[in-house]
C-alpha cells in the first residue's frame, strides 16, 4: 500500500476524453514526461454539477486539474497550462515578458478555438445553437482563419526560426508557446485534414517548430498516436463538430480535399 | 528635453476609447499608481493595419501593450495583465497555485464578457452578425449570467471573504484576481445600471470587496469616474451594445428598472 501511495501521479485531469482544450494540458504533461490520472467522465459529471461551494475550485466546466501534493485545484485552460508549465520548467526562464508572451500565444490559440467552435457552442439565436453556416465558414475560412495561420507564422519568424531551427519564442528550448502551438494546429491537422493544406502553406515553420518538438519527445508523438487510436478524429464533439464537418466539405478544402488533382 | 525623456511614462496602452477590454489593464494599473500613456484611436488603426511581421508584436487586436524598458511589446487582455500585475506586485506573493488561480478569476472574467458581447461580435450566421435577441437573452440571464456571479461568490467564501474583510483568493493585499473582478462588475454595474440589483444579490461579498478596492485606492475611484464623464455609460460599443441594451430593457431587469417600485 506504501508503494502505491508513494507511486501516486501528481495529478488528475479532468477533461472530456477528446482533444478539446484537454490537450494544451495532455501536451504539456507528456513533454515534461510527468504522469497523470484521468478523471472518469462520471465524475467530471459530478462535479460540473455540483453547487459551487462544494466543487474542488467554483468552476464552469473542464479542463481542470487537481495536484495531489497541495490538494488543490485549478480551472480555466490557461491558467492550469499556466500552472503546470511554470512548475515543470516549460516557460521560458527569468524573463517576464517572454513568459507573457507564451501566454499570449496560448490566449490566440483559445481564440482561434473559439472562434473555430463558435464560441464553444455557449450560444443560441432564435431557440437554436449558433453552428456554422456556409457562408459563414468561407468568410472565417478565407480572412480570419489564414490572419491567425499568418500571424502565428510571423511571430516565429520574428524570434527567428526557421525551417530547421528554433523556438517560437527564440527560447533555447521548447516552452509554452511552442506546445500551445502544436496543440492547436497539429491536432487542428490530425482531426481536421482537409485543413491540412492551408495550415501548412501559411505557417509552415511553425509546423517545422511542431515536427521537431514531436522528433525531441516521442512522448507527444504518443499522445497523437494514442488520441487517434482512442477517439479516431474525434475533436470537439457534439453539434459543433458535425457542423465544421459540413462546411468544410461543402466549402474549398472539401472540394480539394474530396477531388483527386 | 532630457526631463521630459526621464519623466516619460513607461508604457503606452493601445486600446479603444471605451471601457471593454482595456479596463483589465487600466485597473492594475491605476492601483499600481503607474503612469502611462494611451495611445490615439488612429495608431491603433494604423498598427492594427500593418502586415503582421511589422506590428510591434503580431496580434489580432487591442489591448496591446507596448514596455519602453525594454522596448516590446504584448498583446492579449490575460497576458497583458499578467506582466502588468507580475511586474508591480499585484499577484499572490510566492504562491504559483494562487498566481494561476488569479489567471483562472481573469480568464473567468473574460469569459463572462466573450457570453454577454456575444464572442465580441465575431460571428455571422445568414450574412448577419450574430447579436442577441430577447429569448436567448432572457436563457442566460436566468442561467449562465446568474451562475458566474455565484461562481464568483462561491470562490471569495472559499478563501473566507466576508462583506467587512478580505480579499478573493484568501491574499493580505488585493491582486489582480481582486482588480479583475472589480474590472468586471464594477464596470458591468456602471455601463449597464439595470443589472446592478441582480449582481449585488448575486454576489454581495464580491461587490463588498470591489468597494473595499476603491476605498483604499482614490485612483481606481476615480478611473471609474473619469471613465464616466469621458465615456458615460459607453461599454462594449457598436452594434452588440445596442442589441444588449434592447434585450436588457425587454427583459425581466429592463421591466424592474422601469417601473417604480
Amino acid at each position: 500500500m506504501a508503494t502505491a501511495e508513494a507511486t501516486r501521479p501528481a495529478y488528475t485531469l479532468f477533461y472530456w476524453p477528446i482533444p478539446g482544450r484537454g490537450i494544451f494540458i495532455r501536451s504539456l504533461l507528456a513533454y515534461a514526461d510527468v504522469q497523470y490520472d484521468e478523471a472518469p467522465v462520471e465524475e467530471i459529471v459530478r462535479i460540473k454539477s455540483l453547487p459551487f461551494s462544494e466543487q474542488p475550485i467554483p468552476l464552469r466546466g473542464p479542463p481542470f486539474l487537481v495536484d495531489h501534493m497541495s490538494n488543490q485545484a485549478l480551472s480555466q485552460m490557461t491558467a492550469v497550462a499556466h500552472y503546470v508549465a511554470m512548475k515543470h520548467n516549460l516557460v521560458p526562464q527569468g524573463d517576464l515578458m517572454k513568459q507573457s508572451l507564451a501566454l499570449k500565444v496560448l490566449c490566440d490559440c483559445n481564440d482561434v478555438l473559439g472562434e473555430l467552435w463558435r464560441a464553444n457552442g455557449s450560444q443560441k439565436l432564435q431557440g437554436e445553437w449558433v453552428l456554422w453556416d456556409q457562408a459563414a465558414w468561407n468568410e472565417f475560412r478565407e480572412g480570419a482563419f489564414v490572419d491567425w495561420l499568418k500571424q502565428f507564422e510571423a511571430l516565429a519568424l520574428k524570434f527567428g526560426c526557421t525551417l530547421d531551427a528554433g523556438f517560437l519564442l527564440g527560447t533555447p528550448n521548447a516552452t509554452l508557446a511552442d506546445l500551445s502551438a502544436w496543440s492547436l494546429w497539429v491536432t487542428m491537422e490530425r482531426c481536421l485534414p482537409a485543413l491540412s493544406k492551408v495550415i501548412n502553406e501559411n505557417a509552415p515553420t511553425v509546423m517545422a517548430i511542431c515536427r521537431r518538438l514531436e522528433k525531441d519527445k516521442s512522448e507527444l508523438r504518443a499522445l497523437q498516436e494514442s488520441d487517434s487510436k482512442k477517439w479516431g478524429e474525434l475533436y470537439c464533439g457534439g453539434l459543433i463538430e458535425k457542423s465544421i464537418r459540413e462546411v468544410i466539405a461543402g466549402g474549398v478544402d472539401g472540394h480539394f480535399h474530396n477531388t483527386p488533382a
